[in-house]
């Protein structure tokens, strides 16, 4: 049944070559009965695809092969592929079929594998895979795959086990339920990244994040086809590793609150089964206050230290005329270059604000004795002699921005948080860059402002080509004042596969329809692999609402939430009432309404088309209308609630903000229906109201402000609509 | 504000003495607002309960000690019971608290344990625990506490941790959101169970439960007081344990889904640290399938076997006549008898046709020359013999009814799917009994229905309290041929907490308004423990709506299945159209409802609050005519969707007669509203309509449809509605 609206011809788009326009056209295909628009889900996009009629029946029966290389990894992904298939479709497997079924052909194809022809297995699914990758997983390894679907049959095929990964997550993302059963549509993908490093960073030294939440993150990553966890291990609010060496680092550094190794070597295993690694970071010679909790004689001021409790920046670091310092750091370092397999080392070196170090003699003495000028002049001595330690563990260095010196070797990576200028500056001077600047998943942005930040833009579009191959990708991260074991997949999903596309999809791809439409579906798949950034939000407003709350009062306290966004920025810093802290609850409905609503940009999205409409489209009209009512009658509930629940009294001002905001669009939406024009006035005071409500309270904004000012505005006959 | 509208004064339910009245008013009381009702969110309901002025603030300083007698399990106990309130509330707690605060006293007080009054700790709640328990749980040990809540804090005795771990259950449950803060009530509560034997029965036979699933639903036994878990081990379907004496029963008999001998330990320590035994059950000599692939030689009929794919009776049995399957049981059960350390020892002994035994010529022979008569006689003579195998390694027997016979030594235990006449007559025989009958959770009855089962009703209502202390509680029965890992919690809960209720309130407390308020509250707090029972219910329709869904067709699906549940008792196999096997995918609208529609029982209710007071509460009013308006517009988005995934084709015909219904209603709400009678022949017309969209399709039950016909059958002015 795909392609029934089709016209037979088989279609290509080279994404590479065809840009925006191609990739939309790709995004949106017409399926199933006339009318409907459905999207080719698959996110990232595949740099190349091309569309076929038909398409292959999944039901229990489906079968997989393995032929060419094969390794216990491979066989594992398959085991996870099938239990993934079965989540998805609740289908259950025919015991008949082994897991993993093997050819004749496995036994003699690695040989010949070069043919890149797999035989013909009788499987559903066959799998080719044509050599090993690295042991340890190597920045820029062939990731690329192929993958051919027909109503007969469908055929994977990759270079290594990391291309065959990615084209299996590919095939998850095609099935689907059609009107006859589950199906994947005819098609065939040539598939390949546009950057190889490609990464989400979790800040574990905030607030703690235990492994099981790390794993499922993973699990989304290999299903978005990111290959780096950036695993952030030490902050100034707790250590989170263990060390064997230093053991006071994490008991007196972590509130018991730690990794342990085995722990650890479990994380990257479990990493390395899904094509991703794991570079951990180890911040220094600031945001250390937990590791001078235990060992104060490292630091640049007279102790002692306790954890910090608050966010912000603070004033212990490392004492970098020590050589107390280097010698712990070597040992230190030593041990966990062993521990962690990869060659990329993060050792921060970001935000130290040089208090300590300007407060104390004896480094002020150090710095003019050894004519370094200023604190960082300092830093890039101690940088110097951290990137030598690095080295002699075998490892390349990565920090954020401010470890960038010239004279450093080039093997170093910049990851920078201040943006594609700094990248393009040290590409020029011949050192790697990933970027992070627009990809802080903690600011509340947009998917859609997420996805426009390109890591080749802005100066870096000005680089040679030599220079801009430096630029290696970039990472998003989940920075975690605000954020805890319970609502952190909800910050990072489903944003984070906008992002993900960003960095695999050819620069071309830049469609946000297209975009916005993949990732509902992809965040609707994700639950399948147990991320919770969907189930954790009934369950926070029930806590709010509280068990004495009528099933009524709990809808009512949804449809407000569901329109809610906490403030952007750093914004929630700086309208706190009390000063927040590692001890504040994150019980509050900022803490679980989602950084970006999915019902206002719907609800704003819909006003759009009313108005690309000329206001003559009565079925949006209608479901505006009934909208803007919902919220307009919404507030009684709500006020009912807040007698009953402190967290409903905070957002009671919100409440009628939102009532206010339905009464307002329902004029609007009268006006515009009945095609006549409210006095002048009525449009300034209606838009002054609407000012109003779109100041954030309880550190909420409500959303689809945007969308009713169109409204009003659109009242007043600037646009074909309000005058009929 | 606990008490606000309250008039000071102490009132004292006996809830004992006093019956379904008290009960009924110790679980309304006035709180919060005026007019607010609020429940006590204590499930079971206790015995005796004192409410007093006040309430006792949670905050992030909250502490608990521990004083009198301890041991690990009861830190355990208390970490738990922190991390479930932190969980329940969100609050983080301060550092500086340990976790388990020691006081002075404990070091102490175990001598002088025997005065029963716990020191003055200075902890929120002070929990003082007199001695230990049996080192194996025991039927029969004091289960009670007393738990004591003030503005100034609380304070937790009991006689032995399984008391003190009830009582924590009961704190947590007391804790409330508030205008103030999270705050318990300030509540004097003695409580101690009805029966000793209150208990879950999972089927891991037909479906294998994994053990993640297995541990959350003992975490809700715990929440519930329910003391025993009942682990249905074997069946036709597969045999789920790993024997290493007989390895051939799980490598042949399993398809590979068993738990291990060290995850079967784990579990009863995890158990045992929730004050609850782990009764395992072998089911000899029939439904024993699975047993015999790996061991044909031990069977009744020639062989060989093969594991059952499908559902109902099978003719393969033991053979009784056989001395090796004495020998074989005798070794066996030796094993299990060491690995399950309960006194107790499940059997089964249900449901032997007795084919393969009519079939067996020696069988035959073999009956006639002991004298046995026939079948039964032949069970009774291997029952006996198998009581002398349980006998020898240390257990008591337990078995479903048909295990009873009279000369069977009294230490064995009935377990009655026949019921309480069954058990009565146990009873009367010396014999022991618990109640399975009318708690079969697969059936699809209502809460209300299980509540109103209680075991000495009926014939056992008649015994003498010697006979009548015989029956020692009751199970509640998970069987899986329609459940599995992914939908098996919302088929438990919350309906299992009514008949935990049952099983340890006194038998006067039967008011179903209060059960239903305090089940509903329970379940919200139940998924704080990680059970799934309301959150698999969204992806479910996800997958069943699937990723081209929009937002609006899937609100659309959710309305629907929101009032639907799956045809009652063995309905589905007698309406089948495909004979179901354990390879069929349970990914259909029927296995996605909740097997009670908590939105339906809520319309009926309120049609019933309505047409009591006459058709004059206009609140009510709106609320019906603004329920059925949805289902009456609902279909067209059900019939969009349904061209997009052959899961919804198959509820169209359910979605029409929801927007019948809805028609009829709206009409039916319109004559009540306007107080004008329609001609009688509407009526007739529509309660024809009414039967019609009664009729179960799609193997689903539209419940609204009660409620409805009471509107239409309103109109006649029979009551004092229809005529104004």
């Amino acid at each position: 049944m795909f392609g029934r609206a089709r016209t037979g011809l088989l279609k290509r788009f080279n994404l590479l070559g065809r840009g925006c326009v191609a990739a939309a056209m790709l995004g949106m295909m017409v399926v199933g009965a006339p009318g409907q628009q459905a999207v080719l889900n698959v996110m990232p996009l595949p740099s190349n695809a091309q569309m076929r009629d038909g398409a292959l029946s999944v039901d229990a029966n489906f079968s997989v092969a393995l032929t060419g290389y094969s390794e216990a990894r491979l066989e594992r992904a398959v085991t996870r592929f099938r239990q993934e298939l079965a989540r998805q479709t609740g289908l259950v497997w025919k015991r008949e079929a082994p897991a993993v079924a093997k050819t004749e052909a496995t036994k003699t194809e690695t040989a010949k594998a070069a043919s890149g022809t797999p035989a013909a297995s009788g499987a559903t699914l066959t799998v080719h895979t044509e050599h090993a990758s690295a042991a340890i997983q190597e920045l820029g390894e062939n990731e690329s795959y192929t993958l051919e679907v027909s109503a007969s049959g469908a055929t994977l095929t990759a270079e290594t086990p990391l291309g065959t990964m990615h084209g299996l997550q590919t095939f998850l993302q095609l099935v689907a339920v059609t009107p006859q059963g589950f199906a994947a549509p005819a098609v065939t993908i040539q598939d390949k990244p546009r950057f190889p490093w490609r990464g989400l960073m979790i800040d574990s030294g905030r607030h703690f994040m235990p492994m099981e939440i790390l794993k499922r993150n993973i699990d989304g990553l290999e299903a978005v086809k990111m290959n780096v966890f950036h695993w952030h291990l030490s902050e100034n609010q707790g250590f989170r590793i263990e060390s064997k060496k230093f053991p006071r680092l994490q008991e007196l550094g972590s509130d018991g609150l730690y990794y342990t190794q085995e722990e650890v070597r479990e994380l990257i295993e479990y990493a390395r089964d899904r094509g991703i690694r794991v570079v951990p970071e180890f911040d220094v010679p600031g945001h250390s206050t937990a590791w001078l909790v235990g060992y104060p004689e490292l630091g640049s001021g007279p102790g002692p230290y306790e954890i910090e409790r608050k966010w912000g920046i603070f004033d212990p670091a490392f004492d970098p005329t020590n050589e107390k310092t280097y010698k712990f750091l070597n040992e230190f370092f030593g041990e966990m270059a062993k521990l962690f397999p990869d060659h990329f080392f993060h050792v921060g070196g970001d935000e130290v604000n040089g208090k300590e170090w300007d407060a104390n003699p004896k480094i002020q003495s150090f710095i003019k004795a050894n004519a370094l000028q200023n604190d960082a002049g300092l830093q890039a001595y101690f940088n110097k002699k951290l990137q030598a330690i690095i080295a002699k563990h075998g490892k390349s260095m990565v920090g954020w921005d401010e470890v960038l010196t010239p004279d450093l070797p080039k093997d170093i990576v910049i990851q920078s948080w201040r943006g594609q200028d700094s990248l393009a500056a040290a590409a020029k001077q011949g050192f790697r860059g990933i970027l992070s600047n627009g990809y802080y998943l903690d600011l509340g942005w947009s998917a859609a402002r997420h996805y426009a930040v390109d890591p080749t833009s802005g100066a870096a579009a000005t680089l040679a080509p030599v220079e801009s191959a430096r630029i290696l990708g970039g990472e998003s991260c989940m920075w975690s004042e605000y954020v805890n074991a319970e609502n952190v997949d909800s910050r990072i999903w489903p944003r984070n596969a906008a992002i993900a596309e960003r960095l695999w999809s050819p620069q071309s791809v830049t469609d946000v329809a297209s975009m916005y439409a993949r990732m509902d579906a992809e965040s609707a798949r994700l639950e399948w692999l147990g991320l919770t950034h969907r189930t954790y939000y009934r369950q926070m407003l029930q806590r709010i609402a509280g068990h004495l709350a009528t099933p009524q009062e709990v809808a009512a306290l949804r449809e407000l939430a569901d329109v809610l966004e906490p403030v952007k920025d750093y914004a929630r810093e700086q309208s706190a009432t009390n000063e927040p802290t590692s001890g504040t609850a994150l019980n509050r409905v900022v803490d679980a309404v989602a950084l970006e609503s999915g019902a206002a940009r719907r609800f704003n999205e819909l006003v759009d088309k009313y108005l690309a409409a000329g206001c003559k489209d009565d079925d949006s009209a209608n479901e505006l209308r009934a909208q803007l009512i919902r919220w307009r009658d919404n507030d009684p509930a709500i006020e009912s609630l807040a007698q009953k629940s402190f967290l409903v009294k905070e957002v009671v001002p919100v409440s009628q903000d939102l009532a206010t905001l339905g009464k307002i669009g329902v004029f609007a939406m009268d006006y515009l229906i009945l095609g006549s024009q409210p006095p002048a006035a009525w449009r300034t005071d209606q838009s002054a109201l609407l000012t109003d409500v779109s100041k954030p309270k309880a550190q909420l904004l409500l959303v689809p402000v945007a969308g009713v000012q169109k409204l009003v505005s659109a009242t007043g006959g600037a646009t074909s609509c309000g005058v009929k």
